[in-house]
């Protein structure tokens, strides 16, 4: 293998590759970058099996091959050589050569022939989605997994098409967050992708009007991205029926400032972390919220205005909850609906329909 | 106790005094913040007894006292604070009432009387430096403290003034930083301040043109920057002759770009990380300086243009020390003296005489 390209591009190729390096595979080789040259252009690859990173960029290659390096090591020669022009050469004893200006490394290489095959994924039946709005799904519902393995289908988020509407929905016992996009599609498709595999996609699409392809098989799905291939494998089992959980109908419904009363509720909450509760209490009544909370080191109380249609309630609520919602949502003006002190909150844009985040109450001994 | 005061001015205060509040002390007073109001001025303190931090801002004082509060959960509070006046004022059942808007906390305070008491300074034998020249000899000398305590002297930095000079000296073993300035002082002063002291001494200190003025007793020092004093211990016991050990002879001397040969010792050390030896290899030659270094991945060369007065000569080093000198010298143009493989080198700046760096080299068997 001989090939030079430019420090930055091999740069951002690295970086993103590396973003399928997690260290979650104990094979050694997976530890390492793929990387192959062949006429004019070099594919690095990293992945873990569950999900599998490639992306390609243009070199002048003299010859072609492929080995695997360790990413670690590789990425940070990369990043410390000047900024100019690398030659790179397989030499004997299974040795990269690395020149840069004046700078010479030999990198013991890994042999490729170990490195296992990216799952195919037939791209002709694909999808394609605003990198933009996708983004921006994936961050308005994210946060909303659940983080421990006990259900592993809970650690994804679902990626349901029907009736033209992307809906995209995470939830972990006690909360549930959906997000919805009109999409130029009607197929009807419902899996469930790993939180992991979207975080990656998220850092890897850019801002902008550029489009996500995606194809999936059974068991997986590919985004492309520009010069990059992301492949994961899909969550397997029955995501709840989301639509199931969430209330249609409600008995009080308020509209809030958003940032009023994410700072009222920050602030109540620092003393909420008695015995890692969280817990703040509402008092909704005709024009003023209360929220109250306390702990050993004392008690707060934190007012705001709101306009309030229906019955004044009192219900309490995990804090952290409220605030993972309030901090992600758009629109200055939100809604939130309640049925009971022991019924679900929903809370919406007041505005645009485009999401809807559900929150469990805390039962409280005295409601 | 009652006061009121902007949320600017005591965030401020806040977070100065809390640079005292280190955790290291298990008296539970001391995880709290002092505050005493008096006479339009409120006092905040903040200790680990080793070193206390205390600093005064002015406010509308209706009436006076002290208590103790929670450092980090005051903190905390009042940061979350909306801009504005807050208002403060203690309640029955040793509460402290704190109002800004709409927001109300009642927090639970600990009773003044257990805060132990700040070392008596006198503050009227004292020297001026300027705040910018100490600020910078600390940054040139504390990355060479000793980072254990086994010889708790060397966890310090020398503060020493003779002959009209101040000497920053720090070693730990290894390798030695000594920073000079001329001062308007014709005192013999020689005592060994903390670290950790002149971390929290550096960080408080602001760019410009403004004093800090500084006081001695036998086992205390006090620094008194604007409206605030911190009041740390010395360290005992007697600090190493340093001139002694840094030669004032030798028999090769290199004068190199500093930002070139750093960037050449950190690729070199890419490959220096086995057995944390950190290992890299000097080849003065007539116009070049070749740097290599080895692992089991692989080998790195690094050539780089000097100019040289003496001897060539091989000679190793742990890339660390070269590293941490390199980074925080101020001058394009460096020199280093060398004597032979075995014997310390110097560094130092081309032009300004006001640092001395010196560094063991690594003995190798092949030498």
């Amino acid at each position: 293998m001989k090939f030079n390209c430019n420090k930055s591009e091999i740069i951002e190729a690295i970086n993103t590759a590396q973003k399928g390096v997690t260290g979650k595979s104990t094979m050694t080789i997976l530890q390492g970058l793929y990387l192959k040259a062949i006429d004019g252009e070099i594919t690095l690859i990293g992945s873990d099996r569950d999900i599998s990173i490639e992306t390609k960029f243009n070199a002048l290659v003299e010859e072609g091959g492929s080995l695997v390096l360790d990413s670690r090591l590789f990425g940070e020669i990369v990043r410390r050589l000047p900024n100019s022009d690398i030659y790179f050469k397989t030499t004997e004893n299974n040795t990269l050569e690395i020149i840069c200006n004046k700078s010479k490394f030999n990198i013991v290489y890994m042999n490729s022939d170990e490195y296992p095959e990216l799952p195919f994924v037939n791209e002709e039946l694909s999808l394609n989605i605003n990198q933009e709005i996708l983004k921006n799904m994936i961050r308005g519902t994210i946060f909303a997994i659940a983080q421990e393995e006990t259900r592993p289908i809970l650690t994804g988020v679902l990626f349901e098409i029907k009736s033209n509407t992307l809906n995209m929905v995470a939830l972990d016992g006690y909360r549930l967050a959906l997000k919805k996009s009109a999409i130029d599609n009607d197929d009807e498709i419902r899996v469930v992708i790993p939180g992991k595999t979207l975080n990656e996609v998220s850092k890897i699409m850019e801002e902008g009007d550029k489009n996500v392809n995606i194809s999936f098989t059974k068991n997986h799905i590919l985004f492309n991205i520009e010069n990059t291939k992301i492949v994961s494998i899909l969550l397997s089992g029955e995501f709840i029926k989301y639509s199931s959980i969430i209330p249609e109908e409600y008995s009080l419904k308020i509209t809030a400032n958003r940032s009023d009363l994410l700072s009222c509720i920050e602030r109540a909450s620092l003393l909420a972390k008695d015995g890692n509760t969280n817990l703040v209490r509402f008092d909704i009544g005709e024009d003023d919220l209360i929220i109250t909370s306390n702990s050993q080191f004392g008690n707060v109380r934190e007012e705001m205005s709101i306009s309030l249609e229906g019955e004044p309630i009192k219900i309490a609520f995990n804090s952290k909850y409220l605030i993972d919602v309030l901090k992600i949502m758009d629109e200055d003006e939100i809604v939130l609906e309640f049925t009971s002190p022991v019924s679900p909150c929903i809370l919406k844009n007041k505005e645009n329909d485009n999401c809807k985040y559900l929150i469990l109450p805390v039962r409280l001994l005295n409601n």
